[in-house]
């Protein structure tokens, strides 16, 4: 593996490694110090993210590297109309590895077609964003001591929530995991992915709108911002973003090793006063997070002392413009001279997703 | 000391001791090249300073170290509503030590409250700007060999100039100093601050809305600009703007070695002509916070060979909740669940002050 | 010399030089890993330039040192109303050498003039941009071995095209050289450079509007876009801009080792097909940029092992303040208390040039 675009593109055997990584660099710092000496990370941020931009940044500078970049599109070559691809193909001459944020899904994947050094996708859209998911095992790793039999709950926007989603995904290849979904009706978590993953493969989930009633049987859990800019009626957002606000009071009934996780940033959604809590383990999770980009960059450029997996792409039949994606986030709407290409999922129904975004068609 | 939030809370030993680290970095830097090797400083700015970010990064460098951060907030993830708590929290885990401007007064402190490593208050709002003070007390030290017995002019904006008023306080706590206040009647040295400092102590002082006829006896002019963001009524700031400007004529009358300092920017307070003139020093002025700023940064890390001081906070007694502080600017009118907090200033006159902002009020 | 202002200011025996450095620090890049150690470089963009950025950083860090800076103006003291030159100043305290990007042309002269250390200019206004220069000519000499006797044609936006202008003004310095210009009527090539360098040194030229004509006797192909900016009117900006777009067909009858260049962004002027094709160096070129700026920051600083070259400013006599410069894009616009200057470029027919900005009136 040179790339990362998906937390799944990971074997479970690679996520222990790296793992394994990241717990030796958390003990033994010394090390990894001169690790990255004279590579030079490129942090290529077309959308503001500060917490990841600085969690990477400080990954590198721990590594002994150095990092350039920049941290929104208004003070990059994008204003100027430059195509993703282009940006990817100059910056690899200025840079040993890139770590891109782009508000387009699928802008990752034009970005590894095109750099000639490894990408790590730091969120595209709405689509995915592993280097979250690589925070989140690490936590539940460190505070369980592995993955195997736990109740998951999840609360918040299960809809749009991309960690949610991946998190899903990654945990759902170990033992006797289940998970709880909190959600409002309007905010449920994802049929496609319950059929996909859940269903098939006889993996125990619950759906509830009750926080209250559904903590006391969780291992974790996961609270998720409600987040404005998801909605389109704003009397919608304003009703239900309070509902799901975490408190002292309601962590009265949980078990006393539950372990708190969230992506942040958070607004309101947990109270300031669980900060306070033993169980809220969301700051700990940026610190995990740190120690997970470190383990990845030198995956990536081949120092971790690990024969390279040269896997790479999954191998798929692909259909060259007939469909026009219909995702108005997809980087295709964008890109120049980018190809419209859709992977069969099921031929006999005429199932067929975007190869950029995955956004699934029916014809 | 762990923290720098107002130079106050620096003792004149504290302060001596930094001038003596900042000459010895000035004449012998081989020494100090690699004395932060591997530690990161996080500029987390919140609002653009320019000058103090680069100075803060320029010392972080020729001490051998890494600097990660933003340089606004359009580009953090304040700008998603995340708290400067959180925003702390989570850097502690990038960084060795934070430097942070923020718009509201009193933000600072909150960083305080809830980083797990040093802070330093590189502005908030117009309540403290300590490293711009100590810039001006090693450029005093250094052009006059000492602070006993100087005869120091203010002039400009004095009413909302936060650095003059620091400067006062700082200057005051030495021997045989006394003060010209020179300004329009609008914009006069605070009522407040003369009451508190120099009226107590008996250190001299005079008020004058005229330049020249100020000079002749001053062995220091600090010259402040006229903040267009200062003024509700633009013709009022039109009219003010221009009285106050050094020019080389005006310099005609003064001591041959007074030593002229600027905050900076200046937009034309000081004619530029005034540049070429052996006694202006706000050049050299930013030279010398590079290397306070330096020293403050092996200080606050434990790394000047000092024994560490633990005073911390003052501690005094707090009314939490009882009252709100009226300042608009307070850090307490926007960030979360952050309890409103009073000291008592005079009790029987029902005299009050806000901890985060000092704001006063009487009850 | 100590800065780089405009291309001509480097002998051909110093370009020869930087040439030597840049394709040594090609082949050997340990050699150089620590040749700017705790050296830092200052890049100032007044206007983003995200590119340009990234190789000056890229450059430093390969050299051992260090970069501070800003990106964007919003972000620096130039919104309080700074001029240019007190933030060289200051910066000059901060950093070794300064890399400066401003929208105002001439404004690289006043920085020039105020700061302590070595300016690079990267690019004031439509003025110049002679870092780009040298990228262009390295990738010329890697591709052809030299510069002699190669015919170069130059498409596009020839008009406003600083980069093409400077190319011109730096080739034809060498042995049988030709050139090709090609672009529409309204975006023609300048009269006075055609003038000033083409007629005067017999170099051969020519002109056309029809690309496809002009490719089959062309060694070099230098693109360039035709920015939607430089038109006041968006109908003849939609008209133009297709017309010169590079497409596989249009290469056939290109000569087999003819080389494409193009200063990037490319919006549409190339089509990305033509990427794979091996003629296509626009890439390359900006790694060339980058060694490029590597052998020229250790030349300014004196690390090249070359005796320093004290030529210094073009000494010329100046006239003040009898004229005012009537390019409203020029430095003297905006920066304060500057005098307006003109060198006379034919005192009999009353033929000035400003200093800052070359501009020419008539008297």
């Amino acid at each position: 593996m040179r790339n990362l675009l998906d937390i799944m593109d990971l074997s479970t055997d690679e996520l222990d490694s790296l793992i394994k990584t990241a717990l030796d660099i958390k003990d033994h710092p010394d090390k990894y110090a001169d690790a990255c000496k004279r590579k030079k990370l490129a942090t290529l941020f077309f959308e503001p993210s500060t917490r990841t931009r600085l969690s990477f940044e400080a990954a590198m500078y721990e590594l002994g590297g150095n990092v350039i970049g920049f941290s929104e599109s208004s003070s990059s070559s994008a204003a100027k109309g430059e195509s993703v691809a282009d940006t990817v193909k100059v910056v690899s001459n200025y840079a040993d590895i890139i770590a891109m944020r782009h508000p387009k899904d699928g802008a990752a994947l034009v970005a590894v077609r095109n750099a000639n050094v490894p990408v790590i996708n730091a969120g595209d859209g709405g689509h995915h964003h592993p280097t979250q998911t690589l925070a989140d095992l690490l936590t539940i790793y460190r505070e369980k001591g592995g993955f195997s039999g736990l109740t998951i709950g999840l609360c918040g926007d299960l809809k749009y929530g991309r960690t949610v989603h991946s998190l899903v995904y990654a945990m759902s290849r170990y033992e006797g995991v289940s998970f709880v979904f909190i959600s409002p009706e309007e905010l449920r978590f994802p049929r496609y992915i319950i059929d996909d993953v859940l269903e098939k493969n006889g993996i125990p989930y619950s759906e509830t709108s009750d926080l209250e009633e559904a903590i006391p049987k969780l291992d974790i859990l996961y609270m998720t911002r409600i987040q404005r800019e998801r909605f389109l009626d704003m009397n919608e957002y304003e009703r239900l973003k309070d509902s799901y606000i975490l408190t002292p009071e309601k962590l009265v009934s949980a078990k006393k090793d539950m372990a708190i996780l969230h992506p942040l940033p958070r607004v309101n959604e947990i109270s300031v006063a669980v900060d306070r809590d033993p169980r809220a383990k969301y700051f700990e999770q940026t610190l995990n997070g740190k120690y997970m980009r470190m383990a990845l960059i030198l995956k990536l450029l081949g120092l971790d002392g690990k024969p390279s997996d040269e896997a790479g792409d999954t191998v798929r039949d692909v259909i060259y413009d007939r469909f026009k994606c219909p995702n108005h986030r997809c980087i295709t709407t964008t890109e120049q001279e980018l190809r419209q290409e859709f992977y069969s999922v099921d031929e006999e129904k005429g199932i067929y997703r975007c190869v950029y975004c995955d956004t699934e068609i029916r014809k």
